[in-house]
């Protein structure tokens, strides 16, 4: 069962569509990380808030793309990042349709 | 395009099998809720924590879904809910995969 990873953080931007601009590149690059399955792009213009749902093959997966994301986001000036990995509970998901196969 | 909620919580279990047998019904209900399209449900024994990542057709079915599924959430004793209610960036999350199509 692949492993969750699920981040947030306060942000003034940019949303919509500068956002789809401004990222093209570093989403380009994401489809190559190493154990990469997924990750839909979160954001909230109202709360000032982005972040993304990611699915990776393994735990270590997504720890590694945790710590450099990260980095990357810090790097950004970015700071308050929350991160959290999570296992899949298989039986459940799939009774309610979860996209994870 | 859909809106994504995302809850998670401090929690002592139950995790694993036992989580999967304890919320089969539960599960089951919830695919009846007005605007749902999927939910994967997602868990950490090691972290004590556990939530889940849905999918809504609209941001008012994820902010009424969210109001009922807080307070049920507390009637079994669990505090410190923490709820998020995301636009999804549709052309970054085609360009990674994300299933919300």
């Amino acid at each position: 069962m692949p492993v969750l990873l699920q981040v947030d953080f306060k942000t003034e931007g940019p949303f919509g569509r500068e956002m789809s601009e401004a990222y093209t590149d570093l989403a380009q690059s994401i489809t190559g990380e190493p154990g990469f399955l997924w990750k839909i792009w979160t954001e909230s213009e109202e709360n000032r808030e982005a972040g993304g749902i990611y699915l990776f093959e393994t735990k270590q997966h997504a720890e590694d793309y945790l710590a450099m994301h990260t980095a990357r986001l810090q790097s950004f000036g970015i700071t308050g990042i929350r991160g959290r990995i999570f296992d899949v509970n298989g039986p459940l998901t799939e009774m309610t349709s979860g996209p994870v196969g």
